[in-house]
């Protein structure tokens, strides 16, 4: 592929471009995205171009663009993650069902927890997670299952940054971390009532494929009172479900 | 971007590369890649390897590669179809859970019903859509929908091809289907017994935004049987909820 006088190859600008995009700013200007990427308005301009052409991006109005359905389908149609969701769907239904709020699946992405899948109530408590948004590990009780169950390295690189404060009750210590997953390993699942928002409790279980080896977590956000652990063998019990369904 | 002699952009041969995998088969050796995109081993292995750099493709096993969750995650967080998704979905959960068998959100892409969203029950009726598949528009009751509220050039095009058979039951003739596409406008939704399987039977109503536009279809693939239209009411009161739920 033809790099730059920067060493720097057209496929690595056109997935600047695409990276530029979030959930709350899905439709940028070319302007704006060139600012994102760093490229000139011109270079940025001949991209997006060329991506909306192949429908990776596509017009959106005011002289912007957006995501492609093109881009969402080549994504999903071979999805790596497939096989895990459709494992996944019956239980988190149930589980949403019984439970309400919100029922969510997740995996490790990197040093964060990407979330696949999330079954939201209208009047559910506050949640920060979104389908494919990304939380930092420990913050969030999906998080805190795959520190515990993980790799001792994954621990200590978290460690090796500064612990993000999001609420008075947010770990923000080596010694309150290391404590908190010695206590998710004991109990078998972990239960972070405000850590994310004051008004919300998260509480997190491993996935385990036929190998024993955690694939994924599943998760609910209910409100933070003293119901919250009531949540615990539901999800215990759906969590057993997925993981002889997914395929190993 | 940079050209080659052919005159192709190396993202134009980046996205064929994409374009190679499908549901059936999620894992390609570089080889087939190559094979399927009709470029060289060597162009094919280049450009796999920096697509793998950047997360878009994974390494599997046995030297073959996947689309990588990276890639996912970039289609699906700013996801044109999110909104639509989030609208439906609760309806689509009370749907499934009612009527049971499949429960699916579908959109017009070009010429083609592209499914956004299924829900399955696990001793459900067989089905030939797929999460990110496409259905011809002639052989599937969502398609039928599109093509009875949409723009009259769109039946004018399908009909320009063969319409290809499925069973006994789908329709082959541009009599029959324009017979068909006015009993859809007249009663409000689509049956389709036995069209695209001889045991399932199909059936689509249309989801119209505030401005009164069809933007997506809502449908159920129950048995081949005389209960089916049985699920129509329910089908379309869901649809009002979607409709009254989706951003203009």
């Amino acid at each position: 592929m033809a790099r730059t006088a920067t060493g720097e190859s057209s496929l690595a600008r056109a997935i600047r471009i695409l990276e530029a995009f979030t959930p709350e700013e899905p439709e940028l200007a070319v302007s704006e995205l060139a600012r994102r990427s760093g490229l000139h308005v011109a270079t940025a301009s001949r991209i997006v171009g060329q991506l909306t052409e192949h429908g990776l991006l596509s017009r959106a109005g005011d002289r912007r663009v957006r995501i492609g359905i093109r881009m969402w389908e080549l994504a999903s149609r071979a999805s790596p993650t497939r096989s895990l969701r459709d494992a996944a769907m019956p239980y988190l239904e149930d589980l949403h069902a019984v439970v309400g709020h919100h029922a969510q699946l997740a995996v490790l992405l990197g040093d964060e927890v990407l979330f696949l899948e999330r079954l939201s109530a209208r009047d559910a408590v506050v949640n920060y997670s979104r389908i494919a948004g990304r939380l930092p590990l420990h913050i969030s009780s999906s998080g805190m299952v795959f520190l515990a169950y993980g790799p001792g390295e994954l621990c200590e690189r978290v460690l090796e940054r500064p612990l993000e404060r999001y609420t008075a009750a947010t770990i923000t210590t080596a010694e309150r971390l290391r404590a908190t997953l010695d206590q998710v390993r004991r109990q078998g699942y972990a239960l972070l009532p405000g850590h994310v928002h004051a008004e919300a409790t998260g509480i997190a279980v491993p996935v385990r494929d036929g190998l024993g080896e955690v694939v994924a977590a599943l998760s609910v956000i209910v409100p933070n009172d003293e119901r919250a652990p009531s949540a615990v063998p539901a999800l215990l019990a759906a969590a057993r479900g997925v993981g002889r369904s997914v395929p190993t």
